[in-house]
């Protein structure tokens, strides 16, 4: 394994490794902090791909004036042995300075997909990850990239984002990996009280629970969504940013009977906390 | 030579010439009604890449709502027999929903740059032109890009925007070819009537002038942009929409004495026409 601080490194490796493992490119953009999640993305990517990268960036441009960015958890060198563990053959892990020079004012922006829900919720972060992933596609040249269905709407942003600018791309969306009790992997589960931890167990129970109404032929919107937040809402820690029931082609919020694929989706805090967890709902 | 219609068409072009003519991918970005400008770009490409690309595809996005989209010059015929004789391997033309399919909402935009000059006289102007760019570059997966300095703020614009995404692309620009009275070359000048086309050449004798006048050792800003007005404005049927001198990095216009490379550089309209023409001069 190969590690590139600067773009002009990982052209470089990147040319040796296709010369000698003749092949597709893949990539995984995280911002470190791996877990299984991260680790399930890796294995997908090695199993399809002759060179797999993995890049590690902390992206200030998708996170708010009043976010975690200075907090985020970051442990290199524990990622590197994790990346290393998994078989990736390239590491990106550039500098702020590297991925933004000075003056650097280009914003790529995806419209109406990335101003409703986690967009309405954090205004600007899907320019910042339209911005920075543009970046990251057009420095990587992979043929595929891995992203987890975790954060189901940047997913269906990216992708909309690689068909709009004709990346020669395919994103790849992977499933949820989850704990044991089901809480969703999250970088920022590092974050929680124990206390908070056990509250924030509501949310996946909360999305089964709407699931197992789903499974007993319920499809009113209103009926699901109400499954879901009341889960949540008898755990006091817990506070509501939104509970979704939406299209799964436009993210727009449904009413009435269900008919077509959904999404169901939701984001909760735990005092600074922001969880976000979602299903897939299909008639 | 051969013609891609899809993107889908031009991946399969390009990686049947990389494999019969490895060595650099050069791409010539043009709205067709070809000219010698555009076979100068064409030229320089062919000099120094193993495969030379030249797109035809006049971008809607670029232009404003009272702007000449619907009757900018098209002569498709023509521009393929120009690009066979250049010896242009593949030309990409695509249809405005291949580039924009239904749902297409992605934009690219560049900051400050483009906000000032053209950009404040056509608004939207260059997220239009860094969008269409963007996808461009995608698509054609091109060493170099190829543009005319006639359009030296959009040259400018792409610099930054190919430096700021990352692009593993080098943005080349050339010189402005001229007719020999001095008019620099544009599709647009076929707009143009008899007397029109006499009085636009104010706009070359004017930059000359002013450039006379820099090789005397006059440096006050005004009195140069005033040289360029005055040689316009004699002629009634120009009317200036700007004449300006700025820096050539940042295009903040210049007072007082000239110390820094500038572009000195005008827009002016005869009847509905628009022409644009600019020098860069030096200390």
């Amino acid at each position: 394994m190969q590690i590139a601080r600067t773009v002009a490194e990982y052209r470089a490796l990147r040319a040796a490794s296709l010369a000698a493992r003749p092949g597709l490119v893949g990539v995984v953009p995280t911002m470190g902090y791996l877990h299984e999640g991260h680790q399930s993305l890796m294995r997908r990517a090695r199993a399809e791909c002759g060179t797999v990268v993995t890049t590690i960036f902390v992206n200030p441009t998708q996170f708010g004036p009043n976010e975690d960015f200075s907090r985020y958890p970051r442990d290199e060198a524990r990622d590197l042995a994790i990346c290393e563990a998994e078989g990736v053959d390239i590491v990106f892990a550039p500098s702020v300075e590297e991925m933004y020079p000075g003056g650097a004012e280009t914003t790529v922006s995806v419209g109406s997909l990335s101003r409703i829900l986690e967009g309405a919720a954090r205004p600007g972060h899907f320019d910042g990850v339209a911005t920075v992933v543009t970046k990251l596609f057009a420095i990587a040249q992979a043929d595929r990239g891995y992203f987890g269905q975790k954060d189901a709407q940047q997913l269906m942003v990216l992708r909309r984002l690689a068909e709009d600018l004709r990346f020669p791309i395919e994103v790849v969306g992977c499933p949820i990996i989850r704990e044991a009790d089901g809480l969703a992997l999250s970088s920022r589960n590092v974050y929680l009280s124990p206390e908070e931890r056990t509250q924030a167990l509501s949310l996946s129970r909360g999305l089964r629970g709407a699931e197992a109404l789903w499974a007993e032929g319920v499809r009113d919107a209103d009926a699901l969504r109400h499954r879901v937040r009341h889960e949540i809402e008898a755990e006091p820690l817990a506070n509501i940013d939104y509970v979704s029931l939406a299209d799964q082609r436009t993210l727009e919020e449904l009413a009435g009977p269900v008919t077509a694929p959904a999404l169901l989706s939701l984001a909760v805090r735990f005092g600074a906390t922001r969880l976000i967890d979602n299903i897939l709902i299909a008639p």
